[in-house]
């Protein structure tokens, strides 16, 4: 068999609650497979091969469509945790009953929803540039996502230049560099998404954010190891979010890289690979130290 | 010469600024040392030797007490910006033209003067368990540090159990091991401070936690590429101002571990001696991506 990466691996089809899922495989075999949960609006091809390629090295990873996105049939549900169910559905329909969770921003929630509807599903969660239910800011798009989504753009591209990276030179320069890795792949790419997707992604997104008391309860219930890792600056989904998300969670590390904006992985992908790679490699991830010293 | 340690190396005396610095110098030589700025009314003997140590492994390794600290001359200044320019004198007294800094708590702070006075004597800093100027809960100390603080013990090192680690089975456990480590080194132990230093080192804190306008702003000028470190619960310094440092320094990256309060590097030391060694052996420490993909 060939070994596949970001750029040649094919769209694979699996059945699952009525909806058929597209998905990529790739990577190392044997170990936990690390499944990607994308962005608003996010396909596939919407994530930074440095990144995918970086973590296929030492596991496997699974790129998919959710429900009613790009190349997989069916509707973008009503709310997170529906999403969170359709993903439940692929993931077994693939006959994993084990997997690592990586959610970026609305892949984010949907990779919370998961570990909280299939605990036993769920290994270790990475968290990247996304927030609580009930989040700070979180109850619409912020209005500076509304000025980015909201604005037209000579390149379309150029729009995650302004979600995904700050106005400093040097992450502007990141970002470009992301853009050419991000079309890099022309065969078998996936379409972008139609038109109904945005506004029921947004109406999701919206019930996810909406205040309510008792808003971060639930993340005392995962329980799994968790790597939150954001920005220092993301305004998208407020960094403040990832703050949250850490001081809430039992057993979650948090990691914020400098000069960075919604998508710092995508700036820093050497630093967020090797982070995550040591994340989801060590035995213990937290070890905490009960010994006195030998040394 | 023997190769000293944490628990073997002699204490040592320079003369700067009308001081006598008593200092303790150990570790791999060759390359850029690291200089430990300690916490309220701790001495050289309050550090954590697994910690001293696992960093000595890598570099050399300086600890002192500052003016009027234990077994150095003089008086503790009104300031954190007096004790900063004692701890320059110091360091240059050493021959020294350019180290690494790490400050913990109200070293913290230290190490953050000592960048704004003497930027070209500072390669990279970690801030530990600390805030800026005019952080959050810092104007005076905070209710819980005051009744950490306002105590009696049956043993007084059990007063570190609250100041540096959470309520927890797993963090008191880590706790206890940590205090029998620190009691470890007997021969040329560090006298503890005297009771005029704890009221002074208050006021020198309440004078920089002051809220004022623009107090972040010197935080700006701070380009040195710094590693900020703090549990996710710290009741002494609050963990907030942790993220304000990071979102206020240009070029630094925050780590918050899980379930731990002021003194998270001493429960996960192994980590953390691992995310120091590795930032302060990067050649760039935060890589931008600013390359497409050739892989």
């Amino acid at each position: 068999m060939p070994q596949h990466s970001h750029q040649t691996a094919p769209t694979q089809f699996v059945d699952a609650a009525g909806i058929r899922f597209a998905y990529r495989r790739f990577g190392k075999s044997g170990g936990v497979p690390l499944v990607f949960n994308v962005h608003f609006i996010g396909t596939m091809d919407h994530w930074d091969p440095l990144v995918t390629d970086g973590l296929a090295a030492t596991r496997e990873v699974i790129l998919f469509d959710n429900a009613g996105i790009s190349s997989t049939s069916g509707e973008v549900p009503a709310s997170v945790e529906e999403m969170a169910v359709n993903a439940r559905a692929f993931i077994k329909a693939l006959g994993l009953a084990k997997v690592d969770v990586l959610g970026f921003s609305l892949g984010g929630f949907v990779a919370q929803a998961l570990a909280v509807a299939e605990p036993s599903l769920v290994r270790r969660l990475i968290l990247v540039g996304t927030g609580p239910r009930g989040g700070e800011g979180m109850a619409t798009l912020t209005p500076e996502a509304q000025a980015v989504f909201g604005a037209t753009y000579a390149d379309p591209d150029e729009l995650w230049l302004g979600a995904f990276f700050t106005p400093s030179e040097a992450s502007q320069a990141a970002g470009r560099a992301f853009l050419r890795r991000y079309r890099l792949r022309v065969e078998d790419r996936d379409p972008e998404v139609g038109g109904a997707v945005a506004p029921a992604q947004i109406n999701a997104i919206g019930r996810w954010g909406a205040a309510r008391a008792g808003a971060f309860d639930y993340l005392r219930g995962i329980t799994q190891p968790t790597l939150v890792v954001n920005g220092n600056n993301d305004v998208i989904v407020y960094t403040v979010n990832s703050l949250i998300l850490q001081q809430n969670l039992p057993n979650a590390q948090l990691i914020l890289y400098p000069d960075s904006n919604h998508g710092s992985q995508y700036q820093y992908p050497s630093l967020f690979v090797a982070d995550v790679t040591r994340f989801l490699d060590a035995v213990v991830p937290f070890p905490i130290q009960k010994d006195t010293y030998h040394g």
